[in-house]
């Protein structure tokens, strides 16, 4: 991968960090909305099991502004995320965060964006099938989250995270390649259907809240709807025939038993399966204690894969819109 | 109303906030499965707005236990709620939370129940078409969330929104019959549906999962999913057409322009729209400076004879289930 623009977002997170440095942060928010807020959910995650004091919370841009989290102050910090830097609630909740004396870090693709301008550091992140993981918004946010943890409670996993992320660009395709039939398969197999449910806990919910919303229902105008898999057993199951399709992920973490016993059931009463289990994964390069946390990254780099393979053989581009960005709203 | 039940409830209230005393509270944590957690959500956005040190987080019965969030421990209040009292996670996450030094306090139904057992404080609460409103589940909470942000901050909304509960069972009654013949028609009207989704945002959303996971997917086997009304333009829009059925529910908090908003694109792309709207409610009774706090109260009281109605048409009862209390899991 190219040494340099390691070295250069290396270069963002400690520059992020100086400015958190001269701050007393008490609490931290994630503001961003649909696929944005999602890459967040497993950055909460980590917060909650990780920090002694710091608080985390996380909502849609505008919940944040309406809302009025009567904590949010001169002692929060409110990372923010959009691709394009062009969200117009994303961008306001950055103006919004910093008249109350927060310190607004923002990640996007777009340098000089509107919320890049809004902002009072900006990390700018790669994108695309040429960028390397390492260099791309997961990994991104993971370095400033845990390069936070480390400067504000001296957490020890900082260093971990980073040797793992600099080596996720191997996992990620070692991963889609053994589950390359696996994906074609999903495509061939799922294209007529009409609603596809999704399932995961704990660190990896986000990444089936982002399928959900941003591939099924926005990309490919297929019904769909990410299940907490602890909540699965208290009212949504009942939806499982033979006839319904589930996405059920499997990650590494701390939730993983809610993941099985989810699948467990299913498996019983279901037919329609996609399983996707991260521990098949190669994690070689990553370590053991952050494994869990690592896990969602490379689910959602699979899931990728599956999309493309819907998409091609539904006919239907991931990119085909009718109201984003074509009308009024 | 019975003048007995009233003074129980307030003692019970008042006896758990002894214990809050004894305590000093740091953070709250709103613990438990399906529709009794969508029950906190609204409590949840009154701490978020209301409480100047208190933090509030909510999660899932088991996503709690393993999630293990590490700001849990003897400053902690958890406050879990099971109907039966019987949930097997919300017992056991309880118990979790008293071999942390929190402390637990649980609503339920059945008094001598597991739960009540695991518990430091157990508040009863009534139910069904005979309980007067202010002795029921959501009122019961927003007692003991005031009162405990009143006990601790000196937050001065407790004795208004105790006066507005005392009144609640009239506007719950009048907002009913207002609405009886538009839940006619939407049984009549949406009885074929094979999916319908809610949405909403703020304090109303957690009506809206309530009606998505325990009203049409586990008790009338119809694919839905709550969509948050700032979420719907960053992904889920894209799945509305002509075909597609929408319960829009707005209420009267803050965030009531993300819900108009929503909306108004619908309207603009979809046809199938149920709207609820608490701002047609007569709320006499109700304090001006907690209507939006009380509306998610009443909109979920009238969607209740929503889904009385749907049932009803399609001939299939709300207390049909296939797996639910039947088989294994």
């Amino acid at each position: 991968m190219s040494t340099e623009l390691v070295v250069d977002v290396k270069k963002q997170v400690q520059a992020a960090l100086e400015e958190v440095k001269k701050k007393t942060i008490e609490n931290v928010f994630f503001v961003a909305c649909g696929g944005s807020s999602a890459l967040m959910y497993p950055s909460k995650y980590v917060i909650d099991r990780e920090a002694k004091k710091i608080d985390a919370h996380l909502y849609s841009s505008n919940e944040f502004i309406h809302r009025n989290h009567n904590k949010l102050g001169e002692n929060s910090l409110v990372i923010l995320c959009s691709h394009s830097g062009n969200t117009p609630e994303t961008v306001e909740s950055a103006k919004f965060a910093r008249s109350k004396g927060a310190l607004a870090v923002s990640l996007t693709n777009v340098e000089g964006s509107p919320l890049a301008q809004a902002s009072d550091v900006v990390l700018k992140y790669e994108w695309g099938e040429e960028a390397n993981a390492f260099t791309t918004n997961y990994s991104v946010l993971y370095q400033l989250v845990f390069g936070v943890l480390k400067t504000i409670e001296n957490n020890d996993k900082f260093a971990l995270i980073e040797e793992s992320l600099e080596n996720l660009q191997q996992v990620h395709e070692k991963a889609a390649e053994l589950y390359k039939g696996n994906a074609e398969d999903f495509g061939q197999m799922y294209k007529n259907e009409n609603i596809i449910y999704t399932m995961a806990s704990g660190a990896n919910y986000g990444v089936a809240y982002s399928f959900a919303i941003c591939i099924l229902m926005e990309m490919q105008w297929i019904h769909s709807h990410a299940i907490h898999a602890g909540e699965y057993f208290h009212g949504p199951f009942e939806i499982i025939d033979q006839e319904t399709s589930f996405i059920i992920l499997l990650g590494l973490d701390e939730t993983r038993h809610l993941e099985e016993r989810a699948l467990e059931f299913s498996k019983r009463y279901g037919k329609k399966l996609i399983v996707l289990d991260a521990a098949d994964f190669d994690f070689t390069g990553v370590r053991e204690e952050v494994k869990g946390y690592i896990a969602p990254l490379v689910l959602n780099y699979v899931l990728r894969t599956y999309a493309d393979r819907l998409a091609e053989e539904r006919n239907h581009p991931l990119s085909t819109r009718r109201y984003m960005w074509k009308v009024e709203y």
